[in-house]
């Protein structure tokens, strides 16, 4: 299983911010509650192809048999979240953050997928360096590499929205997550596009294109208001927000990018709803929405 | 009190990050439930030499009086929130924005400020097209720019945080308010560099220093956390969030900006605080922070 997997297919239409069905993949932290197993049935039951998994729950039900589940239900595993939080000050700290990515990057290709996405981590606790930061990360980088390549996975560098830049992600957008993945091989680091994060960047569209093959996971989810308390649940269905998804699906394809489209919504009220629920409504959502239909 | 008004003043060492208390301007709304007379007795009892109005609490005083009470207490006023507001899909909203915004013009020239602050604006209600919402800011401010030059008041465009893109302004970062600003000419349009909004930017000072001439307002809050509910809320006092300050400062300086630097605080502990205590806080921080001390 650790090999390359193929999770590229064709657009359905000539549009090319026309994104099909056949490309859906149902990040399974859309549906947080439930383990790993039922969230496999799920996708079996609502048709989606492509499921984006979560170590925890991996760790679960075991690598071997996480990876048998999906192949059994015949899914592609379109990502494994999620390696990171490399900004350490501690030199321990920083030792078990490298040893646990070098165990995820070893999971991702376990479950039969080549990319494992990253939340790289904020600020060091006390510090306000935030170019030290960056460089924490670049440096744990460069020391994952070699195993990502002998693995065959790539690290996915995300760039969270800015308002996670203090405590979970100093790298707050797509230019600045590619300026940092072209430092590497590209067989070995790109960049994931997650509409919740970087959609309000009036650099998007640019970086998306000189992003090119260096994008290795597109997550979709839509910006919605007032943004709650706790504001990393703040996320809403495709179509419930204020995000225009054409023209960052159409930037995506033609930058080249060919493979699973994640729907990623992390949202209390959504966690409550029924997961046959909000499987349906992921999907319809994701045909209205991005399918153009 | 239309003329030109010299807000320049030296930084009192020699680094050319460190800000000295002699430009020390308390934006009004850190003591926002106070009326602008007693701002202004603050500002003198508390030796803050510089005073940041906002339009409400002008209009209840009338800018006449506004602009003698700031004159007897020899205070310099460093600029005028705000402006802006400009996205709007129904013509006569839009007439009505470009309308007080032209009033707003003249109420900075009134209490003796260059500076008239701008948040620009949101999408417009249901929509999603943030590149439409960007052509209405620039069209309005080409509409402004004749008024603008003919008072002496330059349009400062801020960058507000990305987390407030899609309901109150859609310039998200410094680099896009430059590219924006830099279509007009500079004795009318300029950027206003408030760390608060745009700290996490990896391109920061890069935009800073190509910025130059164009700064017309430095304005300074912390970064912490958690964000509160409600999130335009989550600013603190100079030293108790994430921000470096030092670097932003040492960019502006390097930048050219000599003018006063804004403490703006919008925090509703520090609202019920005693607004001796906060002015107290202001002084006392600005100067740690900011005046190396």
């Amino acid at each position: 299983m650790t090999g390359p997997v193929v999770t590229g297919t064709r657009d359905v239409a000539g549009d090319p911010g026309v994104v099909g069905l056949e490309r859906l993949s149902l990040n399974q932290a859309t549906v947080k509650h439930l383990p790993l197993g039922e969230v496999v049935a799920l996708c079996a039951r609502h048709d989606i192809p492509a499921i984006g998994l979560w170590r925890d729950r991996v760790a679960e039900t075991g690598v071997a048999e996480a990876a048998a589940a999906v192949r059994r239900a015949g899914l592609r595993v379109s990502s494994l979240c999620r390696g990171g939080f490399l900004t350490h000050a501690d030199p321990d700290a920083r030792r078990a953050a490298l040893a646990d990515n070098r165990a995820a990057l070893a999971q991702a290709a376990g479950v039969g997928t080549q990319t494992l996405v990253l939340v790289c981590g904020g600020l060091p606790p006390g510090q306000r360096d935030i170019g030290l930061a960056r460089r924490m990360v670049h440096d744990a980088l460069g020391e994952l590499v070699p195993e990502a390549q002998r693995l065959g996975v790539r690290l996915g560098i995300e760039a969270l929205h800015p308002m996670f830049c203090a405590d979970r992600c100093v790298i707050s957008s797509l230019g600045e997550a590619l300026d940092l993945a072209l430092h590497f091989p590209a067989d070995a680091v790109g960049v994931v596009v997650d509409t919740y994060h970087v959609w309000w960047d009036a650099r998007l569209v640019a970086e998306i294109t000189r992003a090119g093959s260096r994008i290795v996971s597109y997550q979709v989810g839509d910006w919605i208001l007032p943004l709650p308390q706790d504001t990393l649940l703040g996320r809403g269905h495709l179509g419930d927000g204020a995000i225009d998804f054409g023209p960052i699906s159409a930037a995506v394809a033609a930058a080249g990018y060919r493979g699973d489209v994640e729907v990623e919504i992390f949202n209390a009220g959504i966690w409550a709803a029924p997961a046959d629920q909000t499987a349906a409504t992921v999907r319809e959502r994701f045909a209205a929405v991005l399918g153009g239909r």
